[in-house]
């Protein structure tokens, strides 16, 4: 099986080799996502598998069952990356869903519900800044209006899939009814080191942190930085630089004084004039703030916000805090993380519950129907990069892991 | 005069109406430049003096003295602009100077000694980054490997200068010898608030203080915001934000300590990737260090240093450091600034000694030849903005002030 795995990570990576020193880049509805899909398609087919792409291009790949109408269990990922990433964020849960059809098949198993295996399509934000696109589309969480958004060429989503021969105005056909799926789990690498760190084998992931994001505006004055006396200054970035440390310090702080860990970054910042002999007039940053605890979350954007009113009249300077996003952070599911925990340990690993920092097709699927989430390692944490890494042993345990699900799941013994 | 003043005011502004929300554009070796030179020259022909154009662009009127060959009593500034500047900035100190020629002539005086009133060409460094290129000519201190400097349009110094008919290997020949010039002294706007707020007529400038520039990359390691958990981070923006902080609060505390004032400003930043969800893995910020004391500036660049090396510690990332500009502070000559003081008192105002935030082309001109800079008030220390303005009071007194000093001085009376 490590052959088929490797032969078929670069397969579907669409490379001979997986050393690319310039990374990899198939950005959501382009060219080289769907030249992806289609090599899922050829995989999927070999293995006997039906394919049907539904009205947003993701490609759903199905074992029928020996009673096909039941509902599906189903597993799947992404194909697409972010410009310059890695090969193993997205194919790795798809190549392991396709291989732990292919291991099942191997042990002569035949399967009582149907089995999937879903390639979503845009999981990554870095294209147009709207991430899991396809997942939406999929648990009718898509919203229409944001077909007008841009990338940085000035192609809008809506351009973007119709280049591609897709239909912007089809997409919420999409959905899938509640009747039609059983369960789904997605399989992802940690990008992160807690598992690297713990010695443990996998993760099965309780909760997905997704983001408040502020926009925090300091206004001051713009002078001539060498004729305006310290004294007589209101220099935006030097009342906004204490916000900076604050943000950090106060996530660091609730996460060593309480169970669950926050994060919380400045991630952007823009002066303005920007200019050697100008005192910033005007500053912006925006901040990223994740937990799974969402109460933890509000605490830190709370606490932001009482931090700019004191610098606010420290400084004389105007300060204006919006919110870009407030997402609820995701629980998945408690039935089926404890059937992943059991098909994990039956399969001979060891894990460890644990939350996701980062977001995934998951997290849509879990609006709709019981869902679950599995880490496996990636060497250093590294992520979105091209020295992203996870050994073929894992990727090997990842496909044994979906596949003692599978068993269980479409035995449909419950 | 008054009205006179107002008239060329707007005449050498190339406008019906100083009135102008857009501002006033005219970068340094531009046509527009070159279109208010045209108009000085007009002015000056106008009052009967003799012009003359030098390798450098820079133009020279010229009052014959009844003893022609004695050096020439200078004064003068520049009629460039930044963009969406104000119109007086420079055209002031042409201005006053024209008309302290014609106050002079009015009253009959016949001068012993040549009078000159110079437009340099270029002082901004808005266009190109480098500032006083007319002024650096004439005083013998132009580096002709600038030429191959280039403005945000790719056009090159030497490419501009050509464009309106300049020949880039002549310029060196704008040097003049010290034998021509007895002394030179430029009237300029504050661009600060000191005049307006002690209630003095204007200031004579005791020295310009010039810049150290530094430029601190700081290198942390850039990761996913939502999968790195704050203890595991090396966020380059939170181990640079203390240093902007100490920056300003290092020039405070040292200004308030002494009696010469130090100003510094973080007037740039910019932080890579720059995005949400990416802990900032390189910052750097541009700082700007000004004072007449060699001493202090010094004294502020070397804090700055120790600083860096204390958050390299404390934030596991790494700074260095770079020196991009460090100009020692101009001296203006004693002698001047008391007969500059004499002339404003006889002329019936009260003045103060001040120092210079900014740099002139006096700068340059005092390197060759004894140089003095008055000041006069402008409104709310507003400056490279549509709203500088100083009223025609003010400009009707700076007009006194140089013909009080340009009766004294080209009377050859010493």
């Amino acid at each position: 099986m490590k052959d088929w795995l490797e032969e078929n990570l670069k397969r579907l990576n669409l490379v001979e080799s997986m050393e690319q020193p310039g990374g990899f880049t198939r950005l959501g509805y382009t060219k080289s996502e769907t030249e992806a899909i289609r090599v899922f398609e050829k995989v999927a087919t070999e293995l006997g598998l039906t394919l049907q792409y539904d009205t947003a291009g993701n490609a759903i790949a199905r074992w029928g069952g020996s009673i096909p109408d039941l509902p599906a269990v189903a597993v799947g990922s992404h194909l697409d990356t972010v410009a310059s990433g890695g090969g193993y964020d997205g194919v790795a849960g798809v190549l392991c869903g396709l291989g732990a059809v292919k291991f099942l098949q191997d042990a002569g198993f035949k399967p009582t519900c149907p089995i999937e295996v879903i390639c979503f399509r845009s999981e990554e934000s870095s294209r147009f800044g709207i991430s899991t696109i396809g997942s939406k589309a999929m648990a009718g969480l898509l919203d229409l209006e944001i077909g007008s958004i841009k990338d940085s060429e000035g192609t809008t989503i809506q351009e973007a899939v119709e280049n591609i021969g897709l239909d912007w105005s089809q997409f919420p056909k999409a959905e899938r009814s509640r009747q039609e799926i059983k369960s789904f789990v997605e399989l992802h690498i940690e990008q992160g080191t807690i598992l690297e760190e713990s010695g443990k084998d996998f993760g099965v992931v309780q909760g997905i942190a997704c983001p408040i994001r502020l926009k925090v505006q300091t206004v001051g004055q713009a002078g001539h930085t060498g004729t305006t006396p310290m004294n007589r200054r209101k220099d935006a970035l030097v009342a906004v630089a204490p916000l900076i440390s604050f943000v950090s310090e106060t996530a660091r702080e609730l996460s060593e004084a309480g169970e669950v860990p926050v994060v919380a970054t400045v991630g952007t910042i823009e002066a303005k004039p920007n200019v050697m002999t100008v005192i910033p007039g005007v500053v912006e940053v925006g901040i990223d703030i994740r937990s799974v605890s969402d109460s933890l979350k509000n605490q830190v954007a709370e606490r932001i916000r009482h931090k700019c009113e004191e610098l606010e009249k420290l400084f004389q300077v105007k300060f204006s805090v919006s919110t870009l996003v407030h997402n609820p952070s995701v629980l998945l599911d408690p039935g089926v993380q404890k059937k992943l925990a059991k098909a994990c340990e039956d399969a001979g690993f060891t894990g460890m519950r644990m939350n996701s920092g980062a977001g995934h097709d998951v997290m849509n699927m879990a609006a709709k129907w019981p869902s679950g989430l599995i880490f496996i390692p990636c060497k250093a944490g590294l992520s979105h990069h091209p020295d992203e890494y996870a050994t073929v042993d894992d990727l090997k345990m990842g496909m044994e892991i979906l596949a003692s699900y599978l068993r269980q799941e479409s035995g449909c013994n419950e």
